[in-house]
């Protein structure tokens, strides 16, 4: 592929778009390609990481943070880069009210039932004051990279409660392999955009879940190749989501 | 995702389209929600099949056509669906002359060397007179539909000498879990659009190969769920590939 810059037209707002794979991620590929200004385009809600795996990306409302291991939420420069992202641009298919959710299995247990077909794809956005909210996030790596069940030992986590905030996430049907990640992955920022991360679990009395069903997936392979590999996708990926 | 059809702007001769994930056409969902016309606009070379797995597609030089299990090849209205398929507006990226080819295996080795990046997608097309080629098809099914290990129980094998034509093909990266079939996929037209199939085996002297690597991938999710389930993905596409 090489030709002129034609344009492929695809509808907007029933599209998924994927930055790289999670098995090119999980090998140490944190080489970011695609631009946080670029992102944009393709959505406004979504969750990744950034260049050198420098912490956890939440989009929200067409604005990208980076929640640092330090614990500090930076907005994040048009410029910045992402190795892994998932974005889409957000409508509430559904909402409905969650009540007296003890951990993040019973968050996921009441989301499951708002996913009709399971061949597609949905992203879930969360807002409510959260009793207590676990979260982590992760260092820069430096070169050459360690493959990320490595690079999560590194993590720091942070614990939050009465935080009232909104949790972005999506849910990938099971024949996704090695692209993404099966089923749910979630991250979480705060309304003051000052606390967050890739949320461990949760609990709550109350909180309002949207959700939004894509039936087009778009993904832009990374040009670089990762320095490890993949050898047990379902275990690593059990390793760096805890 | 439901609001006005805004575009998202996607480079053309990068990207390659696909209808639906090899997952659920295993699991017996033949039920096409693309159409061929349709399809034209994201490529022109490709391959997949029909509306009831009613033969095999082979889209060449943006026109598509069906071998028809009984043999006989037509070309196909705008208005014929699909419901599995994968195209790409087609670059001469790499050009190589094959020479002395014994068999499929053989074939596959040499392809394999113009697969640079494993993480990438890369569709072929392969021109030339073929000493042997052995392709397959298969049968229109009636509702409910049987899954495809089933189905291709009813395939016609033909044997084609000394056919000038051309194979066209996609190799998918090893991540693709049950999007696609990780590796190669063939299938054969030849030059007169009289003869063709989903590709058994070959032998030639020598052909002229042609490969386009795409870092883009876009897929479009069925809206119907199939009948039936994929109980081992693995072994399941090995007995539907022969
Ligand atoms: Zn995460
Ligand atoms: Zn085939």
């Amino acid at each position: 592929a090489n030709s002129a810059d034609e344009a492929l037209s695809l509808k907007k707002n029933d599209t998924l778009y994927q930055v790289s794979t999670i098995n090119s991620l999980l090998a140490g590929n944190y080489d970011g390609f695609i631009s946080s200004g670029e992102l944009k385009n393709y959505g406004d809600v979504g969750i990744g990481t950034f260049n050198a795996l420098d912490g956890e990306m939440v989009m929200i409302d067409n604005t990208a943070y980076k929640v640092k291991s330090t614990g500090e939420v930076v907005k994040v420069s048009d410029t910045e880069t992402t190795p892994f992202a998932v974005v889409t641009h957000f409508d509430k298919d559904a909402t409905v009210e969650l009540t007296n959710i003890a951990n993040l299995d019973a968050l996921k247990a009441e989301l499951d039932k708002l996913i009709e077909n399971k061949n597609l794809f949905y992203v879930f956005r969360i807002d409510g004051t959260f009793k207590t909210i676990q979260a982590r996030s992760v260092p820069r790596q430096e070169k050459p990279y360690p493959v990320m069940t490595e690079a999560v030992k590194q993590q720091s986590v942070f614990s939050f409660t009465n935080v009232t905030g909104s949790i972005v996430g999506i849910w990938c049907p099971d024949y996704i392999g090695g692209v993404n990640v099966p089923g749910y992955h979630f991250h979480f920022i705060s309304e003051d955009r000052t606390q967050g991360g890739h949320l461990l679990d949760v609990s709550f009395d109350k909180a309002l879940a949207f959700a939004d069903s894509t039936d087009g997936f778009v993904m832009a392979v990374s040009p670089t190749e990762p320095e490890g590999s993949v050898k047990d996708l379902g275990s690593e990926l059990d390793a760096v989501e805890q």
